[in-house]
């Protein structure tokens, strides 16, 4: 299992509208994401904007890839692509900007 | 138990040896941390020096009290200052910005 950590910006204006789409994210998309290998996965939102996923996963790529070839995927990918900015044409799935991790502690 | 995310910003021009010393943190610094409740806990490093902390804890102020209360944590927060720009004088233990979590997956 690896630790993850990427970055996105939300648009200051659509904060609140995204923040609210995600208290109700689809049954069918947190199952796909289950199924696909995407485990204590969190999504943090800071008052600018800036939007910072973290996962663990056996392997990112593959859950990314395996994410990718659903239905779901590509619908909720749509529905959110509008609420981000710097995506470049993009979809958010592809789009984020993985960082480097530098320190971990288990603890108990 | 409660997941956090927070913000520092490392000088860009320190990044490399702030990294370093996080390949060797002090055995008494880790077991500090753990004993005072800081589970799961990882730093990540963006290439503009942007760190992110994610850190799990049954209550993290509670988690930062009882570190701040250790000789050690003193000694560590002393020699990490010099690493970050925006701290307006405090030490990175406190001066770091809490993100809003907005989703979470468990996963399986």
């Amino acid at each position: 299992m690896a630790r993850y950590c990427f970055c996105l910006l939300v648009k200051p204006d659509r904060m609140a509208e995204y923040a609210g789409r995600h208290r109700a994210v689809w049954p069918e998309m947190r199952q796909a994401l289950t199924d696909t290998g995407w485990r204590n996965y969190s999504l943090f939102l800071r008052d600018d904007g800036l939007l910072i996923g973290y996962v663990e996963a056996d392997d990112l790529d593959a859950a990314q890839a395996a994410m990718a070839r659903t239905e779901v995927n590509a619908r909720w990918q749509a529905e959110m692509a509008e609420f981000f900015t710097g995506l470049d044409g993009r979809g958010p799935d592809e789009g984020f900007q993985l960082l480097t991790e530098v320190f971990h502690l288990e603890g108990k």
